[in-house]
C-alpha cells in the first residue's frame, strides 16, 4: 500500500494547540453569529409539518383531562378508563380520517396519522389502543378486505361497536409472521374456513383487545386449500360473544401486567376447528371460490406476502411521530428545568443553574439536536406515506421505498425516545422519578415502541437487505470474469481515492488549524462524510457475503451471523444519514435568518454528533485526520455553549401547552421555589440575624 | 513535531488482510482452548465472594413467597405489603448483623451488607424500604450519635417498632447537602433545639417512609447555636403520634406514585419551630453543651462533614452489589431464552436458536462480560468496606479510599445494571415486556439507583476531584518555576514517548498481522492502555485546569465548566479500570483449568470492549495503530463464538434459583414450546398429510 498517511496523525496536540484550535473555532461561529435568534412562533409552525392544522385539532382535543393518563390505577381499572377514552374518540369522529368517504371518513391518510401521533399527549394506552382498533384491525380490513367486507364490517369498528384484535403475531413467532403455525383449511362441503391452532407456540400472543374488550379479529393463518399452502393470509374472525364469553373453539388468557401500556388488555388466543364463511377471507390479494381454487392478483407468493404485510406500514410511521412527539416533550421538561433549578455555587457565590453546566449541556442539547432531526425526518416519511396511500404516488417503487424508509427511521427514533426519556429523566434527579413529572410514565409506555410493530433490530436488517440489494443491483447482468476486476478495480480506487482525500487533509490542515475547523463545519463535508461511511460499510459486507451463493446453505448462514453485525451497523448509519439530510433540507426552508442561524448550529451539532460518536470509523479508515478529529469535539463543545442561551427558545418551538406537559417540574413552579430562597437569604441578610458561619469565623481568626 | 507516525494508517485493510487477522485470532484461540469448560459450582462459589454463607443465607430466605414482589397492586396495597415484610425481616433477625452485639446485633458489616444486597431477589421495594430502616436511619443513629442514642433508640428501630425517615434531602437542594436549608437553633432557654423550615425549597423531600409510616426521623439541618453556623449535624426527631397523625409543626405531603419502588412510601416533611431536647443531637461529631457552647473533635468544618456524610457509604457500596445482583439476574434470563427460543429459519431450513445469531451474542456476551467485572470488584468494594467499618483497617485514607472506590463502582454498576436490564428486554422481545418476566419491574425499580445515595454524575465528579488531587500532590512542594518546567518536560516525553510507542507498533506488527493479534490480547498490554488513557486524560484536564486557582471566580468556573465532560469522561474511564483489575485478579485465583480458560476469554471480551468503545481517543492519541484497532474488533467477534457454548454454563454459576428468577420463558417453557413445535412438524410430514406449499409448486413448475 502507499504511503501517504496523514504524518502528524501519532502526535496528540499540545495544549497550545488546541487553545489555537478553541480561538478558530470561536472565530468561526463569530462570524456567523451576529443575528441569532429565534422566532419560536414561525419556528413551531414548521415543526408541526405538512398536517399541521390535523395536528393542532388533535392537541386541543388532548387538553380534556378525560384523555389523559392517570397513574396509580389498577390494570383492570385502566383497561376501562382506555376502553371509555376510544369510544370518545369514536364519537369526535377524529381517529376515522382514514377511512372512506363513503363510511363517513375523510381519506385523509397524512392528516389521519398526523392526528393519531400526538394521542401521546394524552395517554400512550390509549393511543395504542386506538391503534390497534383503527390502524391495526380496522385498517387490514381497509386494505387486505374488499367491498363486502367494508360494507359490512367498517361500521362497526369505526364506530367501537366491534372492538376488535389483530391477530398476527405468536408466542413462537415474533418477527417472523411468514412462519405463523396457524392454519386455515378450506372446506369445500361447507364452503368455510377451518381455524386451528396446532400446538401451544402457534397461540396468538400480546394482541391487544384479546384480553378483554375484544369481539372480533383479524386473524393471520396460513391458508390451505386443495391440499396447498398458499401462505399467510387475514380473515375475519368474530371471537366473542355479547356477553363478552369466547365463541366455541376458541381460548384465550390474559398476558397480565406489563411494564407499560396497562390500558392495554393484551392477551392470547388459540383456535379449535373455529368454521367462519368463505367471504371472511380478506380477499383483496388471495381468494378462494366457492369450490376451492386459489386465485391471486400477485403470482409470487413471497411478493404476495410482503403486498400484504406492506399495507400495514403505517404503524411503523406513526410510532416514529410518537416517538418524536415524546421526545420533544422529554426535552421540553429537562431543559425548562435546567433553566430554572439552581445546584451548587458556582464562581460569584450563587447557585448555578443547571443548563449553565457543561457536562448539562452536552447531556441534553445534543438529544435537543437529535430531536429536531426526528421532526423534520418524520415530516417527510409522512410525506412519502400520503403519496403512496392516497393513491397519487402508489408505484411499486414508492411502496418499496416507504417502508426501507418506515423501517430506518422508526428503529432509530424509537430507540431514540428511550434514551432521551431517561436522561431527561435522570437530568431531573428525584423528580424526575415522581410520576407528576411525567418522564417515568412516557418511557415504560414507549419501552415496548423497541420491539413491536417490527422489532429494530429486525427491521434494520430489511434496511439491510434493501442496501445490499441495491448495491448488487449495480453488476446485474455483469459476468463472473466482469465482476472480479470490477471488484478488484473497486478496491483500488478506493484505497487510491481515500489515500489521496487524506493526503489532501494533510496538506490542506497542515499549519493551519482554522482549515481544519473550517471543514469539518462545512455541510458539504459531513454530507460526505456520512455517505462515504455508509457506501463503503455496504461495500465491505456485500463483498464479504459474496461467497455465500456458492457456498452450502449451513456455511452461508455462518457466514452471514458473522457478518450480522456489521450489516446491521451499516442499515443504522443509512438511517443516521436519512435524519441528516431531512434536518439539512429543514434548515435550507428557513427564511428568518436569526432562526435558520440557531438551527444551522443545532444542524451541525447533529452531524458532527453523529461524526464524533462514529470517530473511530473515521480515523481507521483514514477519513478524517486526527487533527480533524479533534476539530469535530471541540467544535461541538464550542456549538453547545453557542446554543444554551437559545435552548428555552428551541423546545418552546415545540409548541406544548402545559396542559400537554402536565410535569410539575416543568410548570415554573421551580423558579418560584428557587426565586423564594433568595430572596429569604437576602432578607436574612439584611437583618443583621444571619448567623455567622464556623468556615468563616476560622478563616478571620487565622488572618 | 516529529513525523513518526504509523504510516499505514490511512488505508483500509483489503479483504486480504482482513481474512489473515481472522486466520491469525483463530490460531491464538486454538492454541489456548484445550480444555475450555466451566466448573459450575466451583465458579459460583468463587461469584458468592467473601460472605458467600450470608449470601446463600439471604438467598434462601427469599425464596418464600411472602418476600415476592407483586405486580399491579396499588401503590397503597403495595405500601402495606412491603411494611408487613419489614416485619417479617426484622424477626428473622437476618437484617440486623451491622448492629452492636450488645443489642443482639453481630457486628458483622461485611455480612450485613451481602446479605442486604441479595433481597433484591425478593422485591426491591421491600430492600430499599430495609434501607432506608436500617441502613440509613438506623445507621444514621449508630454511626453520628453516641452511646445514649444507640441504647434510647436503637432497639425500637432494629424491631421496626419505629419506622423511621432519612431526612437529608430537600427540595431545593439534592447532591448538594451543604447547602440544606433547614435549621436545628439551639435554645438555651429551654436546652431545647428548634427545628424549622424556612422556605418551600427547604422542604425534606423523596424520603422513605415519611409518606405514611415514619414516626421519627433523622434530620440533617444547620446547627446553629450562639449565633453560629457550624454546618448540617443530624437530629433524632419524632414526626408522628401513635394515632399516624403529624405531630405539632411538623407537616407533610406524599411524593405519590412513583417510576418504580411503589412499595416505599416516599414523601415530603416541612418543620415550624419543633423542639426536641438538646440530646437529641446526634452528637459524635458535634456536641453543644448545655450553656450552647459547641465542640467537635474534628476542626476543620469541611473535613467534619464529610466524615459525618462518609459513614454512609454503605448506601453506595449496597446498591453496586444489587445492581450487580439485578444484571446477573437478568443475564440469566435472557441468556437461558435465547438458548431455547427458535427464530428464522437458519442455512439447514431448521429455525434458529437466538443466541446463535452474532448480533444476538455481541448483545448479551459482551454483557456478561460486565456483570463478572461487576461482580468481581463488588466483592473487593466490600471487603474494603468491612475493614474500615470493622475497625480491621479504619484509617482517613482507608475511608478516602473507600468513599472514592464506592462513588466510581456505584455510578457504573447502577447505569450498566439499566443498560443490562433493557438490552435483556428487548432481546427477549414481546415476553421480555410482560411483568412475569420480571425485566421491566426490575428495570424500572432500579431506574432511581442512577441518581439515588449520590448522583452518578455528581459522584464521578467527586473520584474526578480525587484524581486531580493525587495528581496534585505530585508537584507539592515545587515552586512555579520548577512546576512548569515539568509540565513542559512532561509534555515533550509524553510526545516522544508516545510517539516511539506507536513506531514501535509500526515495526513489530509490520508485515505481521499475527504479532498485532497476539499483542492486543496480552493482559499487560490490556492495563497499559486502560491505565494510560486515565493518566493521561486526569494529566490533561489537570493541565486545563492550572490557569483556575489565578482566575477571577467567575471565569474559572466558566473554565471548570468548559472542561467537566473531560472531567468526568476520566472519573469513569479510571472507574472502568478498577473493575478491569478485580477481573483480572480474579482470573488469576482460578485453579480449575478449564474454567480459567472461559474466564480469561471473558475478561478479553471486558477488556478489549472497553478499549474498543473508547477506540476514537486510543487513535487520536497515537497510542493504537489503525492495524491494532482493527484487531481489537475482530478479536471480541471471534472470542464472542468461542465463548457461546459456555454462555448457558456462566449465567448458571450466577446460582440463581427458578425461585428466585420467577420468570416464565426462562423456566423451560419456550423449550417445550419449541419442541412441541418441531415434534408436531415432523410427525404431519411423516403422516402424508401436509400440504405442499405454493412455492414449491411454483419451483417444480419452473424446473
Amino acid at each position: 500500500m502507499v504511503d501517504i498517511a496523514n504524518s502528524t496523525s501519532a502526535v496528540p496536540p499540545a495544549a497550545k494547540d488546541e487553545a489555537e484550535l478553541e480561538r478558530h473555532v470561536d472565530e468561526q461561529l463569530d462570524n456567523s453569529s451576529e443575528a441569532a435568534s429565534v422566532d419560536v412562533e414561525k419556528l413551531g409552525r414548521l415543526l408541526l409539518g405538512t398536517w399541521a392544522e390535523e395536528r393542532i385539532e388533535s392537541r386541543k382535543a388532548m387538553e380534556d383531562p378525560q384523555f389523559h393518563r392517570i397513574d396509580n390505577l389498577t390494570k383492570e381499572d385502566h383497561r376501562e378508563r382506555a376502553l371509555g377514552q376510544l369510544k370518545a374518540l369514536a364519537d369526535s369522529g377524529r381517529v376515522l380520517k382514514a377511512f372512506p368517504k363513503s363510511l363517513g371518513g375523510e381519506e385523509n391518510h397524512g392528516g389521519n396519522i398526523a392526528s393519531f401521533e400526538d394521542l401521546v399527549l394524552g395517554d400512550p394506552s390509549m393511543q395504542i389502543k386506538a391503534g390497534v382498533q383503527w390502524g391495526l384491525f380496522g385498517a387490514a380490513v381497509l386494505h387486505l378486505g374488499t367491498e363486502y367486507h367494508h360494507r359490512t364490517f367498517l361500521p362497526g369498528i369505526m364506530s367501537m361497536e366491534v372492538p376488535g384484535i389483530y391477530a398476527m403475531t405468536e408466542t413462537g413467532h415474533g418477527s417472523d409472521v411468514d412462519s405463523v403455525g396457524t392454519t386455515a383449511t378450506y372446506d369445500e362441503q361447507t364452503q368455510e374456513w377451518v381455524i386451528n391452532t396446532p400446538f401451544r407456540g402457534a397461540w396468538k400472543d400480546y394482541l391487544g383487545n384479546a384480553a378483554k374488550h375484544g369481539i372480533a379479529a383479524v386473524v393471520f393463518a396460513q391458508l390451505i386449500t386443495k391440499g396447498v399452502n398458499h401462505g399467510v393470509h387475514a380473515f375475519y374472525v368474530p371471537v366473542r360473544d355479547e356477553n363478552g364469553e369466547f365463541l366455541p373453539g376458541i381460548g384465550g388468557e390474559d398476558d397480565g401486567y406489563k411494564g407499560g401500556l396497562n390500558g392495554i388488555d393484551n392477551g392470547r388466543l388459540h383456535f379449535t376447528d373455529v368454521r367462519i364463511p368463505r367471504t371472511n377471507l380478506l380477499n383483496r390479494y388471495g381468494d378462494v371460490a366457492a369450490d376451492g381454487t386459489y386465485t391471486s392478483p400477485i403470482e409470487s407468493p413471497g411478493r404476495r406476502f410482503f403486498t400484504m404485510l406492506g399495507t400495514l406500514v403505517q404503524g411503523r410511521v406513526s410510532l416514529d411521530g410518537a416517538a418524536t412527539t415524546a421526545s420533544g416533550m422529554a426535552l421540553t421538561i429537562a431543559i425548562t428545568y435546567a433553566n430554572q433549578r439552581r445546584q451548587f455555587a458556582g464562581g460569584d457565590g450563587e447557585e448555578q443553574v443547571l443548563l449553565d453546566y457543561g457536562r448539562h449541556q452536552r447531556r441534553l442539547l445534543t438529544r435537543l439536536a437529535t430531536a429536531y432531526a426526528q421532526y423534520f425526518a418524520h415530516d417527510e416519511l409522512l410525506v412519502q406515506f400520503d403519496q403512496v396511500f392516497s393513491g397519487k404516488g402508489d408505484t411499486p417503487e414508492a411502496r418499496e421505498d416507504l417502508e426501507t424508509l418506515a423501517a430506518a427511521l422508526k428503529s432509530l427514533s424509537t430507540w431514540n425516545a428511550l434514551d432521551i426519556l431517561q436522561e431527561a429523566r435522570e437530568a431531573t434527579g428525584g423528580a424526575g422519578y415522581l410520576a407528576e413529572n411525567r418522564l417515568t410514565g412516557l418511557r415504560s409506555d414507549l419501552d415496548i415502541y423497541a420491539t413491536f410493530e417490527g422489532d429494530n433490530t429486525v427491521l434494520l436488517q430489511l434496511v439491510a437487505k434493501r442496501l445490499l440489494g441495491d448495491y448488487a443491483a449495480q453488476f446485474k447482468g455483469a459476468d463472473a470474469g466482469t465482476l472480479a476486476k470490477y471488484a478488484v478495480g473497486q478496491a483500488a480506487e478506493r484505497v487510491y481515492h481515500f489515500g489521496l482525500r487524506t493526503l489532501g487533509q494533510r496538506v490542506k490542515d497542515l499549519g493551519s488549524t482554522r482549515r481544519a475547523v473550517s471543514e469539518v463545519r462545512d455541510t458539504d463535508v459531513q454530507r460526505e462524510l456520512l455517505t462515504d461511511r455508509v457506501e463503503t460499510m455496504v461495500a465491505e459486507v456485500a463483498q464479504k457475503l459474496r461467497p455465500a451463493s456458492k457456498l452450502p446453505p449451513v456455511e452461508a448462514q455462518a457466514l452471514f451471523n458473522q457478518h450480522q453485525n456489521a450489516l446491521i451497523e451499516a442499515a443504522r448509519a443509512h438511517a443516521e444519514l436519512l435524519q441528516w439530510e431531512a434536518f439539512t433540507t429543514a434548515v435550507e426552508k428557513i427564511e428568518d435568518a436569526g432562526t435558520r442561524q440557531v438551527l444551522t448550529w443545532l444542524h451541525d451539532v447533529f452531524g458532527l454528533g453523529l461524526i464524533e460518536k462514529h470517530l473511530a470509523w473515521y480515523l481507521m479508515n483514514g477519513r478524517l485526520s486526527p487533527q480533524r478529529a479533534q476539530a469535530v469535539t471541540a467544535y461541538i463543545d464550542r456549538l453547545l455553549a453557542r446554543l444554551r442561551p437559545h435552548a428555552q427558545d428551541l423546545v418552546d418551538a415545540f409548541g406544548f401547552k402545559q396542559v400537554h406537559l402536565r410535569a410539575k417540574i416543568a410548570s415554573g413552579a421551580e423558579q418560584e421555589r428557587q426565586d423564594e430562597a433568595r430572596n429569604y437569604y437576602v432578607r436574612l441578610r439584611a437583618s443583621g440575624d444571619a448567623p455567622v458561619h464556623e468556615k468563616d469565623l476560622r478563616k478571620k481568626a487565622k488572618k
